[in-house]
């Protein structure tokens, strides 16, 4: 079974239990049968159209009475019964389970997004971020300050939510971001998980 | 006397107890004597130069382990005896004094910053911060997700880091943050009250 995530900058394809990631750009759709969620407007209907294709949008209903809630989220939480859902991607998305009910969410730029920002506020806030960061004390440098200025407020947002529920963190930056809960799970199939909770319903 | 904070994009001049804030690349430099402060690095020898410019850096000397803090945070912080300074501009700095020594800090991207990135990220996270936005819930729909994504993990740190020491908050943006704090001063003069301390420090 050929599963696709469509997000907005790559594809992730998960097919025997792995997952690969593709460029959106080039990459070619394959002929047989797939199932596929896609969030990037400009390939829905595209995508649409092949005969061979699958869309798991609309095809399962998860409790909530969040309105407009991306399909990459929905069926990320699809899965999950009780927790908090990180999707730690181009933008990072946090969402709060409660016995199989979606109770609402919110959205952040991703990890890579700040870099670029403080790059854009003045020369002097260029820097990559230091995956050696302490969180438990204040910063004493200038490096130091940029990494705790986008890991800190997002550690913190995160944890007032989960309180002592489990975190459920996937995406491309889930790792980086991994090491500051200690209730955790990094499960990188957390969406593909999703998706074979749907097609197992709608094709029972 | 006459004070200018010279910052990346604008500059402030404060004169008679007024701040008037002016574009940088349009603004012509006093004849009389001015004190001022510039993080700017392309001003800097400009000014340095003119024969009534006064530069205060350098001129104080703020407690502090932290190397390299901007002159801009420095002289925020000095005026302050005990408490959290947030100066929420093109970027958000957030400092920590006790007893008059500085702690450390860190720096967020400020809140447009944020507005830029997510639109960056997807057309459909292009959206306008949400002034009514409230943070004791999760959000319910996409423009809510966005602000409370933007602001939340902001307040959510700052508060940490304060606990029940007082909250100074100056900047453009401070007038946005103010409302989620309850031990909160809004003081647009915080940089300049720190100047005219080290003015009248340097003067007797």
């Amino acid at each position: 079974m050929l599963l696709l995530d469509i997000g907005n900058t790559n594809i992730k394809v998960f097919e025997k239990g792995e997952i690969k990631r593709f460029d959106l750009k080039s990459f070619s759709f394959p002929k047989e049968k797939f199932y596929y969620i896609c969030v990037n407007e400009d390939f829905k209907e595209k995508i649409e159209k092949l005969p061979n294709s699958v869309n798991l949008e609309g095809k399962f209903s998860l409790k909530t009475k969040y309105r407009g809630l991306g399909v990459d989220r929905a069926v990320a939480c699809y899965g999950v019964f009780d927790g908090v859902v990180v999707d730690a991607g181009s933008a990072i998305t946090v969402d709060l389970m409660i016995d199989h009910e979606h109770q609402g969410g919110f959205i952040m730029p991703g990890l890579s997004s700040y870099k670029e920002s403080f790059a854009n506020i003045s020369s002097k806030l260029i820097c990559n971020l230091d995956e050696e960061i302490t969180l438990d004390r204040l910063p004493l440098k200038t490096t130091e300050a940029l990494t705790y200025g986008v890991i800190k407020p997002i550690v913190c947002v995160i944890k007032e939510w989960a309180k002592d529920k489990k975190i459920y963190l996937t995406g491309g930056d889930a790792k980086a971001l991994f090491k500051f809960f200690e209730n955790c799970v990094y499960d990188e199939k957390l969406v593909f998980k999703g998706m074979q909770k749907v097609i197992k319903e709608i094709e029972c």
